[in-house]
């Protein structure tokens, strides 16, 4: 069931740890320095022309510094991968891991940064203030609900673009995934009803695009039952979510949610019982995708599902964000966005579907390691913010 | 006049840009990622056991992250080169700057940080909370006297190496070049009469150093002349500096402070006119360190100097503190140090002077360039370190 030969014999901690010795960067002079010509332009006395062409105009930074190609990737630890709050010097190895893809499919420089505060206000001051070093932000395994506030405020905060990949890089791969989904069952959007297992960072973010995408029927199940408008215990974030999900006011648990439903999306870590999807139409589409365990047993999502996948690279139909990151964020520095807006990520979703050409049941996104796709994403994004 | 043939023609400002454009570094993986075991390796699934493993024990962090080797480059952009306070961004070429030192000279990657606020607890609180990012920290380019301040409470707050260069990457450099400028005039440092002038944070630092080095008799100048207890205008700071330099309680201005003595070291940017160089004894050591133009004008040193230094890189005995930063941190990191001690700063001055085997008036520091210095510095501090 291996679909890259490379996955055939299971990863050894040595050479998983083997790996991370001594860190997985390297930062390097992109002109080495030889002369002490070399060292008066880069350093004293020559640098000082461009400071102080910057500080006449602030723009020349984008030209004279790396902030035009440089993300900093930072996160408080407080919700890393499945491992939760495990803290910012356990988080480290995921942040260099991901500058590692930024590198790899986009090239750009991207800065590992993790802090030791998990205080919103805190947050906000810190990321605020970090910004000039930079030339976007990608927020990275933030806990929810802190993650939407914090999002919300750096990005009214700054000029730059910042975007919080675990909420929206997944929700654009799975609009990706589920477009290519419903052509391969012959459906549309419009018509699918949708649950949404996971009310967190990915689950609301996903919900969020599938409605800017023209999907109407989603219903939200939480850890407590389906969210809707009735429920006393919502916070803020569930309660807007309440409000704009469930048109047609279902109630009770994952028993009433599945009931009649097209397609299931799992952002959570709960299981999903056979009984439960048999409740689903015929051929559903399958998207389970927590990880390692899927919350749909696999031979059970193969023997129900119309279109299956999942978050593992081992399995077809792999949903990884990296098909979305690298190429949103290059798009937006080269087209010096000053935000990340829907339309971008909207396009960015078109894009990584287009790049399918012919979706089959097995064949519903581009592998992550396809080098097309960084650069199908960035200029999708560019010409969405140039509009 | 110039020693070093690349810079016999004038640096140009169109090098100069061109070789800032895009910035000046890369941020690259150690370990490409071709396939997808090497992705599930860098990043989930394989990561996640990495950061177990760090959240079990956090001191594994440096053997499996890039903390070990990482250098943090911070400024609040207040105090850059000699252009003042122009701010973060156009502090930013300065930091990429140091961070290609910093790889040139110790292998060890820096990462520019350039922060949007001058307020000392907030300097203070991010620098701390950016900490487990990091395994070193170097204070650049922030004002006097806030970096006192800034410096001495995120070295208490942390227990990684943070030490501010413009403060002692300088002052080590200059002791260096005392204790050779000693050497070739045959004179001990005990009997030196030494005059500094600049009481910002490289006079200070230097003033210190020069005390644990054993040389009892210091006047330091600040702009309104000699610092003495009797003044009242003296900021904390220099009070403190009142009570530890001046044996001799001597008041007035330059005319009373160069009489008779034996060492000028100028770091700031008043200049001196030959009638006050005249006063000192004959043959005194002149280092004059302002940039571009030394305090002592080059012809007037030449005449009555008996070593004569300065900070440029076209003349002899450049006091460049690109001999210090880069070995002094590889050394603290190598040992693991919490901290940088006085110790640690001596044992580097010891090192940069000892490179030099037979020291000449014009020949009193090794080059800039002098690939040996950073690792004779680093095993000195980290000898000393460890005691």
């Amino acid at each position: 069931m291996h679909t890259d030969p490379s996955l055939r014999t299971p990863l050894t901690d040595d050479e998983i740890f083997e790996a991370h010795r001594g860190g997985k960067l390297s930062v390097t002079s992109v002109h080495p320095l030889h002369t002490m010509r070399d060292l008066s332009i880069s350093y004293t006395p020559g640098v000082a022309r461009v400071c102080e062409a910057i500080a006449e105009d602030p723009a020349k930074a984008r030209e004279y510094t790396g902030t035009g190609t440089t993300v900093a990737v930072i996160s408080d630890g407080s919700a890393v991968l499945g491992l939760g709050n495990i803290g910012p010097k356990a988080a480290l190895p995921v942040m260099e891991g991901k500058a590692q893809l930024f590198q790899q499919f986009a090239g750009l420089n991207a800065i590992p940064v993790v802090l030791d505060t998990q205080d919103t206000d805190e947050l906000v001051a810190i990321i605020t203030a970090l910004a000039p070093s930079f030339g976007a932000i990608n927020l990275e395994d933030i806990a929810a609900p802190r993650c939407f506030e914090v999002e919300r405020r750096v990005i009214e905060a700054l000029d730059i673009p910042v975007m919080h990949d675990d909420q929206h890089g997944t929700a654009v791969v799975i609009l990706a995934a589920l477009r290519n989904a419903a052509k391969v069952l012959a459906r549309e959007l419009a018509d699918l009803r949708v649950v949404v297992s996971g009310a967190g960072a990915a689950g609301i973010a996903c919900v969020n695009m599938l409605l800017d995408a023209g999907v109407p029927d989603i219903v939200v199940l939480d850890s407590r039952g389906v969210i809707h408008s009735g429920r006393e215990d919502l916070n803020p974030v569930k309660q807007d979510l309440a409000a704009r999900t469930n048109p047609r006011g279902v109630t009770g648990g994952p028993t009433q949610a599945f009931a009649g439903a097209s397609v299931f999306i799992g952002v959570s870590r709960g299981l999903v019982p056979e009984e439960t999807v048999q409740l689903m139409q015929q051929d559903p589409i399958l998207f389970s995708l927590a990880n390692p365990d899927p919350e749909i047993a696999q031979e059970v999502a193969e023997r129900h599902g119309g279109v299956v996948a999942t978050g593992r690279s081992d399995r077809p139909n792999q949903i990884n964000n990296v098909l979305a990151f690298p190429g949103i964020f290059l798009g937006a520095l080269e087209a010096q966005a000053t935000a990340i807006t829907p339309g971008m990520k909207l396009a960015a979703s078109d894009a990584i579907a287009s790049l399918v050409d012919k979706p089959t049941a097995d064949n519903i996104v581009p592998s992550a390691l396809d080098g097309r796709v960084a650069r199908a994403v960035a200029d999708a994004v560019a010409k969405a913010w140039r509009g």
